[in-house]
């Protein structure tokens, strides 16, 4: 962390507890004391600012921003009765986050040792590891249960639909919506716990986590598309920098509070892995649409090839089968639909299973997939449209299952000194 | 991962399955093939071979390998009935880890897509990212319910104690001990994760998962000592690598198939982040027994300064209080009892929780901290003898909960051609 110079930006409202300050403490500072009483000590050295990516600006960083090695994301549900204390929140959150994203602790100033610490500590001395932090707005944070808390039901956006149940949905008990969530990205997982971590802390009293996924990615350590857990390349049809900006970024098509916002999807896709592992490699490549090593589309030849979705063999048979998956999220097959995936994959452990179909077995099942997380100007004619088809008949739907859902209007990025979400709350 | 140039190497007696071959296919290779023969594709091409951490040598890796940044443990129960079968698991086992920490797929030769992959392909393309593989045999290797299925319960070391019901242990059901377990650390999750679920797939039908763990570690992307999830530097009283070796290799006090093995004990210790954020700095300094920034012992001004436990305030109170984590932990303090730390943090989500003791709350509580893990010539003067005392009186104990626990004998490192144990086997 570097220096603490941050002294254009009001001190946290939430700074109760300590002189407002960072964690720092010099070598030794809290040496053999055994009574509690007020230590002031100096601040951390100034590293190099490297790895940092822009908290400031037009749009939210997290979401055009190349994909990072970890996820840390983390659904709230929101304690705060009063529009003043969300306000509070957002502004605290905001706060925190522009700092956490510049590698400072959460909170600015000098340590009171005597208080708890005002940052835990566990990334000081590390650079910012190209943290983001990315806040979005779910239907609870608009009414709960009917009831408008915040004076803001009528400014939900109706790109922020419920999400409908789709056919095969498993949805786990609590893990799924919220109305804040916050998804942490970082170069490091350590980083990305930590900022979600903080924020967290300083909402005690306002909100509550709901539920939290961990995720990683190969995706800045190699050359061209990364792979997911079933070997396959994964968003080789995702829009590129020179065409992203009208698929995610919100216009005036809906509030003026969400212009150059974006609407993210999220869905915890648990993966068969010792099924799909077993399975012919020309059925797995049949199943995907593509080549499992080149990521050709089948009857291509490289990765970026056009699809073929007409092509027969000489059977008559679909190239490309009927359910394949590339046929089914192709934006060709879709009208047009197109959407921005930025997807980690996860690791939760493994539980035991007994299973009474083929290949019969009894034991441990790895709890392992996709965190499936898409970003679009409108759900309605992105995810919602896409997946309403492929969740019917997509021949991946063998080897998965959806466990969490929740989607989130995530707004515009802001100036130095404003909150995110000021705009919902102030126009 | 390279070109399979790997010919040296007898193919596995595991691959019926296929042509004994590697995940290989080229471009479009596997382009609309909707009936299953066998298809023959070209290798991948070579990558530099960076990062690639030693197989072969006098140890295994993974010991006193400097630390990656993520860590994939597996323990597994074993299903083989017959020496014959475990010797051919570990043969398997070898091979696939003397290829897989070199950037190849796990099996050799060329793929036939008629048939299930012979590695599932999502690391195709990356360097080895400093894999290591680190094989460890538990006590029910030797013995399962006083059965010596193996015929090898008479090698069984003596060090490889039975690990004691430690005072505070709440080991959970199911998650601890284990026959043989496998720590992947790597540089890149994705790499560890895959590295492990091979040897799982491989192990079909000779042995089953029992429990993982997965952990992650800032530990190279720092200059100094990495932090805890606590905020303090973890590992100062490491030996460093002038002095590790005594530490850790097993000489000839024990069988000689131990001689340059190490003794592994792994403690899952999940912490209590929320409380511990809301205790004072000076609190949790004196629960450590060091300053949280600079991490010096108390009373001293730098991190590597000698700890002066005798040191008294001005009302006579000890400087490094009577249960500081360092006093209890410190080899001077303990007839000078030395393990080498390996430790990663671990984040496995958060969980509903209802807590009746102040801070009275109910709601989501984090289920992460530390996956402890501990290498030393003989866990008797070791992690016994040290947590023996920690666990009735460290400080630490009002933070932490010990969920998961093992101990392993870990073989030495072999030559090419030889296989991991073989010295148990076969002396």
């Amino acid at each position: 962390m570097k220096t603490d110079d941050d002294t254009s930006v009001k001190p946290s409202r939430r700074n109760f507890l300590a002189v407002a300050g960072a964690l720092a403490g010099a070598a030794g500072a809290g040496a053999g004391m055994m009574t509690a009483k007020a230590q002031v000590a100096p601040s951390l050295p100034t590293p190099a600012q490297a790895n940092e990516e822009p908290f400031y600006g037009a749009y939210q960083g997290g979401i055009t921003t190349p994909m990072q090695e970890s996820l840390y994301f983390a659904s709230f549900d929101l304690a705060a009765t009063k529009r003043s204390d969300v306000i509070a929140l957002l502004r605290d959150w905001t706060h925190a986050a522009s700092r956490l994203t510049s590698g400072l602790p959460a909170e600015p100033g000098i340590q009171d040792l005597s208080a708890p610490p005002l940052d835990s500590g566990e990334v000081a001395g590390m650079d910012p590891q190209r943290l983001t932090l990315t806040f979005g707005f779910g239907p609870d944070f608009f009414s709960l249960n009917g009831q408008d808390r915040y004076g803001i039901a009528g400014k939900r956006p109706p790109a922020l639909v419920d999400l409908p149940h789709f056919n095969g949905d498993e949805l786990v008990d609590g893990q799924s919506g919220g109305a804040i969530c916050i998804q942490g990205c970082a170069n490091d997982a350590q980083v990305a716990f930590h900022a979600v971590r903080q924020l967290a802390r300083i909402s005690y009293g306002a909100a509550t986590l709901k539920w939290v996924q961990s995720g990683f990615s190969p995706a800045n350590k190699i050359q061209g598309t990364p792979r997911n857990l079933m070997g396959f390349k994964d968003g080789t049809m995702n829009p590129n920098s020179a065409t992203v900006g009208p698929v995610v970024w919100a216009g005036d098509e809906g509030p003026a509070w969400m212009v150059n916002g974006s609407y993210m999807v999220a869905r915890r896709i648990r993966i068969a892995l010792e099924h799909w592992d077993r399975m012919k490699v020309t059925f797995q490549e049949q199943t995907f649409g593509r080549s499992k090593i080149s990521g050709a589309p089948l009857g291509q030849a490289a990765e970026f090839d056009k699809p073929d979705f007409g092509a027969t063999d000489a059977d008559g048979n679909s190239v490309i089968p009927d359910n394949a998956h590339i046929r089914l999220a192709a934006p060709v097959n879709n009208g047009g639909a197109t959407i921005l995936r930025r997807s980690y994959s996860y690791n939760n452990g493994a539980n035991f299973v007994a299973e009474r179909w083929p290949p019969w077995r009894q034991g441990i099942e790895y709890d392992s997939g996709l965190f499936f997380q898409c970003y679009q100007r409108d759900p309605r004619s992105g995810f919602v449209k896409l997946f309403d088809k492929m969740s019917k008949i997509d021949a991946l739907n063998q080897f998965t299952t959806h466990v969490s859902s929740a989607i989130f209007a995530c707004p515009p990025g802001i100036a130095q000194g404003e909150y995110i979400g000021q705009q919902l709350f102030e126009t």
